[in-house]
Formats: structure tokens, sequence, C-alpha cells
């Protein structure tokens, strides 16, 4: 029997590398939402539809380590934690008007 | 305790509704290869890098569903297949585009 192929990480191809890190199913939205500037966790999770608590806690952390989101808190009482997008997250501009684009004329 | 907001499909949201389709880790990159033309599945798993045969066929299979991709079955001995993109899938082109661009700004 042919050996089976192992799944790689697709790091080495590029194009792949890079839908590794936007292709999570919340990724762009949450990306999207932040292009209208820095928000709270509870502005972030009404505005992205159809997205819970625990998923959010959890996109926020991974797309903090993958450098797309920053995270500032402030010593205030009770603390604040606002999110923005770096300057990699922003970058994502192109393809989010893309994808709009693709869904008005294809959906 | 305020009330856990249940994770809804994202389909209210029409960005959402593209992104639930064309998220998948493997989606954007099969399409992207198949942008050269018409395959069949052991070309797509050697050209398609990382991917192993058994999710190359469930990413297939979700794709063709999404109408996506059009699989065309040749009644020869032994029977041939082939995958090509439909017109949805073709369009999804700017997308490609805008990410290879900013993956070769950004990564």
């Amino acid at each position: 029997m042919a050996e089976e192929k192992t799944e790689l990480p697709g790091s080495e191809c590029p194009f792949q590398a890079a839908m590794d890190l936007i292709s999570g199913k919340w990724t762009m939205s949450i990306i999207n939402t932040l292009m209208g500037g820095t928000m709270r966790f509870k502005q972030l999770e009404r505005a992205v539809t159809g997205i819970n608590t625990r998923m959010l806690v959890k996109e926020l952390k991974l797309l903090e380590s993958k450098e797309l989101v920053h995270r500032q808190a402030y010593a205030t009482v009770p603390p604040t934690v606002e999110y923005s997008l770096t300057e990699k997250g922003r970058a994502l501009q192109p393809v989010i008007v893309a994808v709009q684009q693709w869904s008005g004329n294809q959906m």
C-alpha cells in the first residue's frame, strides 16, 4: 500500500502559511470588526454576530500570539483591557474587501 | 450571572457567512491550486503542500457541497475523476491575490 503522506504543517508553502494565520472560523470577522478601531471585550462580543464569550477569549489569545491583534491592559479599578489591530492585522484590509466583494457577487 | 450568548451560526452576517465557506484550513490552498486548471486527485494531493489523502477527500467533498468545486467522473476502466473550479470558486481569485500580497509583505 502506498505510504500515507503524513499531514505536514503547511508552513512550507507561503500561501498555506498565511492561510494558517487567518483561516480560523472567527478570525477574519474579529479583524474586520477591529478595522473600525480599538474596542473592549464586551463591545467586540456584541459586534461579532454569532460568537460567544468562550470562543472570543480563545480567538483573541490566538490573534495576539499571531501578532495580528494588540492587547492593552489599564490598571484602572476594575482593570480595563482594550484590543486593537497591529500593523500586520490592519494590512489584511484588502483581503477583507476582496471577501466582501466575492460575498456580494456570489452569495 | 449574565446569560452566556450561545454561538450562533455566523450566517446572520454576510461576511461571516462567506468566511464560513472559505475558512477551512486547506480550503483556499486547494482552490488556489485548481486556479491552474482541472486536476485529478493524485495531482492535487501532490500539489497541495502538506495535505494528506484523508484530509483531501474530506475537503473536496465539502468544497463540492459548497459549490466551489465541480467533480466530474468518467466511466473509464478504472474510473477517472477530475476536479475543477465552479464559477463561484474561480471568483475567489481576487481574495487569493490579496492573501498572496499580504503574505509577501507581512511574513
